[in-house]
């Protein structure tokens, strides 16, 4: 039997805004010493869980930097005045503590599948260990007191990652971002605000942050997210059994084909079949071992990450070409035709 | 290493155009009491030899017809006017004798790869024995009288069909048309006249029939069609070694891999493929165990063999899916990637 809710929800991701009494906010910084003040008392107040590691963003090659952002642990702001900012990561990979982005601290916790609970308590497991080293700014009646007011009270945000193929093929995303929207949630493309959808994947977090508890937060983008795999499982058996599943079933097993079979691959080339390849998965047309292994591959193989794996800086047909090469071996392993 | 002359002839096919004395050509025919006796007695003359079967135009289903003319066995010319015209094919199915096509009579015999000389001998052998028991129109000053004043002479139309992909790609085919003319042969695409190349495969062939012999005309025709492989195996050389030649192989190794991961595939997207599939076989990047088996397999994949081989009149979209599976089945016994 096909399962068809695999691999809807990618990831769960919560950030929590933070900023400090005592200091303006970072866009209103004029100097850099008080930027370096605010990322020394961070990383003293984090460096007492003893597992992250504090990378300056003017300390760090720009192909670092952009691996950074490849791998969603930092995000282009952050890069915009480096000798400002600074990120702070955990081994693991899962935990990324930006420092004077918009506000002085975004506290950012991934974890895989549908997890917000889970993430959320991660995260402030560690926000409240640096909230006793370092006065957050906080008001009795708001709450946290952040850069922007879409940040105020909780200063949270609950996004879900979804992979959401059957929904968009059918033409009902506009259904469910409308039906989001009247419950306050956002829906965005993967890429973060302003982006059009790449690869059917979508993101799911709330809007609202002020006069709601954390826990209403979770446990409405929760509910949310679990109607949406409901209704992407039967738009996925609709698309399989209609009349034009042949078309779709032949635009799946030709990424896969081409995916393996291939000696130049752009960037955005590969998130297109890659998503074709997992909705292959979805409707049962080939089997994969792990379908995070997808993901995990598109994002190994954006171009500063394929640099710093490949060891130099290379052309861009070199790196279409190692990509080629690399992606339709790992493919290889973890795809089989059904 | 790679033999940069693999598969660029694909077959050498001799053709013998024949009047008989006494009878208008079949153009001016009156009626079909005519034709049918023209049709029995080359049909005795032929039954002789034992060895041919004989099909009445009107006599066969449409998709027997169209199957014949897929499998180079008659020309669609030869079904304009089905109540006069019938065929004679061997059972090998390398000869064929249509009745009362443009001609009384033309004989063609087809054989895999370069051998004029040695079609020609097959062919000249029935052409003798059917010209024992027909009176052949045939003047002493300019040999047979055909119907077109092309054909006169000789009546020989020597033909080889070519594939060239690195002298179509590199843009060389111009020049190769040019030198062809000039000594009197002719390029076509692979489809006969007026049809634009399909697949990089060409057909060479002589102009002149008139005061020329037969030896002539297949000395010249071998002795260009040697040149031009020649030309082709060098410009292969170059297509591999050369700045866009990782583009190239990307273009050959997706061919692959769509044609062996699809769930439909139309008939002219088939051909474009076998076309990549086979130059990639050309320029070593897969290894087949017979390069001429792609070449059937485009025949056999056209749409009235699809139908006869599924024993039933398909709808588009299910010869589409018939093909796709069936091929990539086939593609996958033989093909095999470096």
């Amino acid at each position: 039997m096909t399962d068809f809710t695999l691999g809807s929800v990618i990831s769960s991701r919560i950030r929590l805004a933070r900023d400090i009494n005592g200091y303006a906010f970072p866009a209103r910084l004029q100097s850099n010493k008080q930027a370096k003040e605010i990322i020394r008392s961070v990383s003293a107040a984090v460096n007492k869980l003893d597992e992250f590691r504090l990378y300056y963003m003017d300390g760090i090659s720009e192909e670092d930097a952009q691996s950074l952002v490849e791998n969603h642990l930092i995000s282009p702001a952050l890069l915009r005045r480096p000798t400002f900012s600074a990120a702070l990561i955990n081994e693991e990979g899962n935990i990324s503590i930006m420092i004077n982005e918009e506000d002085h601290l975004r506290e950012q916790c991934i974890v895989k599948g549908l997890d917000l609970r889970g993430a959320y308590e991660k995260m402030s497991e560690k926000d409240t260990l640096i909230g006793q080293a370092i006065p957050f700014a906080y008001d009795e009646q708001l709450g946290y007191l952040t850069a922007c007011p879409t940040n105020l009270g909780t200063g949270l945000r609950a996004s879900v990652m979804m992979f959401l193929p059957a929904i968009a093929i059918g033409g009902m995303m506009p259904r469910v971002i409308q039906s989001a929207t009247r419950l306050g949630l956002t829906v965005r493309g993967a890429y973060g605000e302003g982006s059009s959808a790449t690869g059917y994947t979508y993101q799911i977090s709330n809007e609202v942050t002020l006069g709601v508890t954390e826990d209403n937060i979770i446990s409405q983008v929760t509910a949310v997210v679990d109607k949406i795999v409901e209704m992407e499982a039967s738009e996925r058996e609709r698309l399989k059994k209609g009349s034009g599943s042949l078309a779709i079933k032949d635009k799946c097993l030709r990424a896969l084909g081409v995916l393996t079979n291939c000696a130049l691959m752009s960037s955005e080339e590969f998130v297109d079949l890659c998503a074709d390849l997992k909705l292959a998965a979805c409707l049962g047309y080939v089997d994969v071992t792990d379908i995070n292994a997808i993901d995990e591959l598109i994002v190994k193989m954006k171009p500063s990450n394929v640099n710093l794996s490949a060891g130099r800086k290379l052309t861009s047909e070199e790196r279409d070409s190692y990509r080629a090469q690399y992606a339709s071996k790992e493919i290889s392993k973890i795809v089989t035709r059904n």
